[in-house]
């Protein structure tokens, strides 16, 4: 096309080709609405191919092997369920054929110099590459009867961060390396505090002869009373560390009392603060990029489609071809959705500034709510519109019916708190059961039942699953029970599970638990980037460990009788805290130990951790009081739209809502200038700004 | 005058009286700088009488009185120093007498009807009536010999909340209590939470007869269980609470997992976001209303000072009479800087806009750099100009001179490490003082006296203030031990503090560092607020622990041999861990001990209190980068200004600040409409919309 041919002229790096305008639109669309930031050429070979790239299967794949990879640890030496050397370095080399494969792939896409410029792609390689190393390595050194260690697979993980998919996990990886130099200015002026404090504490409590409770000199040498102080700061042993001196004189408490006012709260605050801020002002950066980006595309896409409307007018895109677009990125959009999309675009105005507009609107997700008959309804309507039938779904769409049900709920609670070997109780849970099913039956009688099990209906769908999966559980059990009187506890223990879970459903009947709920599930996915970031992390953390301290310390069963469960199987334990409290299965021994025994040490340390939450959350409270659904104007009357406004698609679409009101104007303009488009902050501006 | 009839006239409540314009329009001007929001008559008499009690002797005396009041608890029972009885309650007497003297004043200042309609003028005369009844009946059953409680003395700290000038604490306390609804429902939600997951635990756990360390049934009872997690949500009991279970399977380990990522992390961050959200939005609202209040009130001294400049343009101020205005208002001002005040008004326009600014431009602290010339030049020009003591002055401002003493300073922290009793070290010290003292010196001699000892000069009067006291109390020390022998350690304390502090000024050198200290001198005044309201609640605390718990744990000196001592005096303590931890002195007994323990219960649960420090530092890091002054532009080229931005006179002028840009324009209009001038938010916003 005309237009193409301008377009793949600015976007220099990138050698022009034959192609469909609509198509070539489509995918610019595609990209921009999830930010996606691969500079493909714009052949039909390469387009092709970058389609496939693209595709979810592909992509959900591609996690498939991560997870198969990260999952080896489990039967590799030291191994949760042991497997054979040979098995886990076969599956291990298919994964890193796999990634091979995706690498390749991704090499074919984008232009070669781009490619080898890239520090995620050389990441791959060097991963790749040393892992094959480190297995010839290992093989041979095993073979030959020495003892080795499969170091490289300390950068599994880091696969997850370096794929092309990892883009929300590499900016938290680059925020957090951002905050670094600013809090170890605030580090180092806590450690001279620190040091200050120590020094003052050896020359007024050193020489007054004072013993702690097991009778050791108090607050004598240096280095001691730093690391004394220092876990104050945490506050583990507040007060055992000041009661000696405490108890010489009350004067002492004061000097205790100003260093956790100035250590513990001043300080501690201004780490919090620090990385609060900075951490924000590099994730508004980047999400200005990112929307900068975003616009670039859609202008991009606006070039392709664009035409004259009159001599002298602004360029437009007219409905025809903006229909056929929409039509290509989302197939799933039905034609009346489409509509309100192209009014609501329509009332500003058809040029460029409109057309931008739409990557965003794509992301906001609109339920339509067709007010379809009920299929009863269409097969018996003489039944279905009697009196009674009528009575019935009055009744049930009561509040009443919703109070009746969680004061069924509260029995149930107070049932389930009961002695479950009771008779009476163990078959209250079958009455039980039969009203929650009775529940949702009645209500598949009265809403339309595709209606009642749609995308959004979190809590029809969760009562569902709960109700019959415990049905299914409980009749297993009694089955189990009444046939060899044998009781499986597995089972049981499910059937408790889904017993408890099905209270959880109380919390939707009240608003305000539900809007809380809702803010939690809304920001889940910002959530599990955290969560990706903390499993890199402890991975890196419980290997290296495992290689440390692998039978370091032993667990014994409770029946045991070897003499050495005293001491955890290591006599340096022999009469420590450690081995007392029983502490013997905290050790690094598996994967699955280390990574418990990293959850207990976060959690023993956990105080920086909230600051990010509280940036994620800072709409949340905007939003408490409002309901949640905004009825859209212009629709034709037949259909109703419903804009799920707290939801977002992806985590850059929450992040751009949540700086919307900080970006400037300016920011998000797209760089009108054709020759700014090429920009540096265009090319792959996750990690190659780095 | 003819414009103070039409201000009195708008204000409604405020009959006229007669009164010099000026005068009015300052008071009206200092009332808007300060957000004094207090309603009088504008009568002579009257202003007389609201200038008397705005005097800042007046706000000291009733401050040290309030003071004597709270320090009573002291010398009462249970006392730290006993007094007798009659001597406290004289000492109270005068206190009430003069905190009913000064509320006698405030009445006689505003309208009957506002003063009997504001809350905290009711709180104060039932505070002091109470105290008065409890007085009274107090005496009379210990005359007659009954046990008698001191209960009035729980309303002590109430009275710092209810003065008028209790602004900011009664406004953190509205803004905490306004959060409290929000927080309560996230509470229900998390109550809801615990209790689901006791109930799962019990159901899982409870049948499976595993034993504590104790060899205690572990997870049988529903509340003992709901306590453990409550507890596990502090991480106090971690791991502890969860091992047995963790024995048994390892697949229990991720109950407790998800349990506490859901209750300590999430919801733990939910409450930290509610609050802080809530927090922010109150303060916003407060700060909102403070500002319009300033406006209006900053409206009205221009109506009173306005002049009409051509027919039918706008009214101005002339400078004249803003010349007067401000000498009357600020007279420590200098004539160039109010030179400065005017230009910078002057430069947008001489109307109302640029008029209603002065109360916050006012708030600027402005530091005069006046270039004087040293005074040995003026007394010895020919020595003080000659080559040596000009090479003398660029050695000691040059930058070697700044390290060599960091480095001297460096050197003086390990000999104070040292060993003291080294009689080499204990000389050394002489050489030490002597060094700094000479550094002082030199920079007396090459910087102007006045400007060195200068209001902003922090570190200079930090180092001359530590120096001097060092050298003071070194020669008291060395006079003592050479005249009898005797050492006094307390002299030695105050020796050795003074050496550790004068290290601190290494901090200055590093300019990172300095960004940082600066920044938290410059929020002290909101950290201060905060520890008032602290203190209102510890002292509560304090007073009610006292008369519930005095003397049921009893502290014994290190020698005394009284059986009793093992188990603090109480029986029921024999054996606990209170008792073998030594903790006997965390104690209700008397006041310190009171405090001493609170704080202490504070550190263990210190959760929550990281929040509102955030806020206050929002603003700081994007200061961290930029240079501590900026130049102004418009001055008479023989004086330097600097505005000292950093500082803020007030903890009101601070928030206007951090809120700048959350306002909206319209919210910093004055509603110039003259009728709405009286409106609600104006009379006393601090506690009437309460």
């Amino acid at each position: 096309g005309t237009h193409l041919a301008r377009v793949v002229a600015l976007h220099i790096k990138c050698p022009p080709g034959v192609l469909q305008d609509l198509e070539l639109a489509a995918i610019f669309v595609s990209d921009a609405q999830y930010n996606r930031n691969i500079c493909f050429e714009a052949s039909p070979a390469v387009v092709r191919l970058y389609l496939l790239y693209n595709h979810w299967v592909a992509k959900v794949l591609l996690y498939l092997f991560i997870l198969v990879n990260l999952s080896l640890a489990f039967f590799e030496e030291p191994a949760v369920v042991a497997l054979p050397t040979w098995a886990t370095m076969l599956v291990e080399l298919l994964c890193l054929l796999v990634f091979t494969l995706r690498l390749v792939h991704y090499a074919r896409v984008i232009p070669r110099d781009k490619f080898w410029k890239d520090p995620k792609n050389i990441c791959i390689i060097v991963i790749l590459l040393l892992t094959l190393v480190d297995m010839m390595v290992y093989g041979a050194l095993t073979a030959s009867g020495c003892k080795a260690v499969r170091w490289s697979r300390v950068l599994r993980p880091l696969l997850l961060v370096n794929v092309t998919e990892g883009r929300q996990l590499r900016r938290a990886f680059r925020s957090i390396r951002n905050a670094l130099p600013q809090i170890f200015y605030v580090f180092l002026l806590f450690i001279f505090s620190l040091l200050i404090f120590s020094l003052m504490a050896l020359k007024l409590l050193g020489k007054r002869d004072l013993k702690t409770l097991e009778g050791e000199p108090y607050f004598t040498n240096y280095l001691s009373i730093v690391f004394d102080l220092y876990v104050l700061v945490t506050t583990a042993n507040s007060p055992d560390v000041m009661m000696p001196a405490y108890n010489f004189s009350f004067v002492f408490a004061i000097f205790f009392i100003v260093y956790i006012l100035v250590n513990t709260y001043i300080f501690m605050s201004v780490f919090l603060a620090v990385v609060y801020n900075t951490y924000k002002k590099h994730l508004k950066e980047e999400v200005r990029q990112l929307v900068r980006a975003k616009r670039q595309k859609m202008s991009r896409a606006f070039l392709v489609l664009q035409e004259q409307a009159q001599e002298g007018g602004e360029p437009v895109v007219t409905q025809a071809s903006w229909n056929q677009l929409v039509r290509m990125v989302r197939p799933d959009i039905s034609d009346p959705h489409r509509l309100l999309l192209w009014s609501v675009l329509d009332s500003s105005s058809q040029g460029k500034a409109a057309f931008v507009q739409l990557a965003d609107l794509l992301n906001i997700e609109v339920i339509t709510l067709k007010s379809r008959p009920h299929p009863l309804q269409s097969l018996c309507p003489a039944l279905y519109q009697s009196a009674p039938s009528r009575l019935l779904r009055r009744l049930v769409q009561h509040r009443a019916f919703v109070v009746l049900y969680d004061l069924i709920i509260l029995v149930n609670a107070v049932f389930i708190g009961l002695d479950e070997d009771n008779p009476l109780i163990a078959h209250s849970e079958w009455v039980f059961l039969a009203l929650y099913l009775l529940e949702i039956l009645l209500k598949l009688y009265v809403f339309e039942p595709r209606a009642f099990f749609s995308r959004h209906s979190f809590w029809n769908w969760f009562d569902t699953i709960i109700v019959v999966s415990a049905l299914v559980a409980t009749v297993v059990n009694s089955a189990l029970q009444s046939s060899g009187g044998y009781t499986s506890r597995q089972i049981l223990d499910i059937v408790f599970i889904l017993r408890v879970l099905r209270l959880i459903r109380v919390v939707d009947s009240i608003k305000r638990f539900r809007t809380i709920i809702n803010t939690l599930i809304r920001i889940g996915p910002a959530i599990l980037t955290f969560g990706q970031l903390i499993i890199v992390v402890y991975y890196v953390f419980a290997v290296v460990g495992m290689e440390l301290f692998k039978d370091k310390v032993r667990f014994f069963e409770a029946d045991s009788s070897d003499p050495a469960k005293a001491y955890c199987g290591n006599a340096l334990l022999r009469g420590t805290a450690f081995a007392h409290f029983n502490y013997c299965k905290n050790n690094f021994n598996n994967i699955v130990s280390s990574f418990v025994l990293l959850v207990e040490l976060t959690v023993v340390n956990q105080e920086e951790m909230d600051g990010g939450l509280v940036n994620a959350m800072e709409t949340m409270d905007n939003e408490l009081g409002s309901g949640p659904s905004d009825g859209a104007g212009p629709a034709p009357p037949h259909l109703m739209f419903k804009i799920a406004s707290k939801r977002y698609r992806t985590v850059d679409a929450l992040l751009q809502r949540m700086f919307e009101s900080d970006l400037d104007p300016e920011d998000l303009d797209e760089s009108s200038d054709p020759e700014a488009q090429s920009s540096p902050s265009f090319s792959n501006p996750s990690f190659s700004s780095a």
